[in-house]
């Protein structure tokens, strides 16, 4: 009989080999493929999960912490906003010239599954609008003239880049902040010498 | 025996259904649901094309023309470069808002095949490309400070946009245009008084 460690680690295998396939081969990956590269049979694969949209929606979950961490928006620090907000899109040209990279988890699958009611989904808009807020937060903080329209214009920048970058439309070098500078200088967000 | 003229419409079928289908619900839509959508058969299809990747690339050919018609950028006009970049993008905002919008099918197809060699995405790249050439022309006739980084900037927010609005993510309602006249201004194309 499996132990409860046993079912852990099929569910790691799981949720972790889910979270790699659907990102570099897209959603539409089916249950066998998914199962056979975890390691994992059908049958534990249902013993554990409804179906192979639970198993997306968890994966994605699993992967916005990271996600969050890389991008500095948890991150105890003293930065101005203005810097702050450079440095999550320092850190999206630095990933997107990395191996592998695809554009935005969340917002590929967005694309992909064209249903904003799948329970991936919704996770990924979760994940996308938890990016919005840290973007708000930065743009109330810095004294921004409308913290809405910045946030929703960085939110904009950051999702044209990842895609056009994941779909090797462009590379960002230089890119994406040189367009953030001037979405903040507009905004009243200017550089201020340091004090 | 099938005529020529059959031949022509089975072919118009097969790829006005793949148009619609392929974009309604994703390029990973089977050769079965498709030749039943279009009431053709498999065998009809494969005496026409080598396959479903074949059939996914012309009909993104053949969307190409009326995307650039819809977007103006073949119209001949007096309008002066700044107008015309905002109209591309006041279309865009009018299109995202109509029933059944999902986004760029070009940027789709990229992101869902996640293959820039896929005959498809090669197609898709090109109708990108095209869109990226447009703005620079009219950034070089605009006298844009450096009309390259302009014209990718540009690309930056339309593809952001139809990405965000396509994934019910954002509307687009007064924000791709109040960011490109951002940029518009920041690259030295300002608005000038009519003379």
């Amino acid at each position: 009989m499996a132990t409860s460690t046993d079912k852990a680690s099929t569910r790691d295998r799981l949720l972790d080999a889910a979270m790699e396939l659907f990102y570099r081969d897209g959603v539409s990956l089916g249950v066998e493929a998914l199962c056979r590269s975890a390691g994992v049979s059908k049958r534990s694969m249902y013993q554990l999960f409804e179906g192979k949209d639970e198993v997306l929606a968890e994966s994605l979950e699993r992967r916005a912490p990271e996600y969050r961490r890389r991008l500095g928006l948890d991150a105890e620090t003293s930065a101005p906003p203005r810097e702050r907000i450079l440095s999550v899109f320092e850190q999206l040209e630095r990933s997107s010239a990395e191996d592998g990279y695809r554009g935005c988890p969340f917002l590929s699958a967005l694309v992909e599954l064209k249903d904003p009611e799948h329970p991936a989904s919704v996770v990924a808009l979760r994940a996308k609008n938890g990016l919005l807020d840290a973007f708000r937060a930065e743009a109330e903080r810095g004294g921004a003239r409308d913290p809405e329209l910045l946030a929703r214009q960085l939110a904009l920048v950051f999702d044209g880049a990842s895609a056009r970058a994941g779909a090797k439309a462009d590379t960002l070098q230089g890119l994406t902040t040189s367009t953030v500078k001037v979405l903040l200088d507009a905004a009243g967000m200017e550089e201020h010498p340091a004090s």
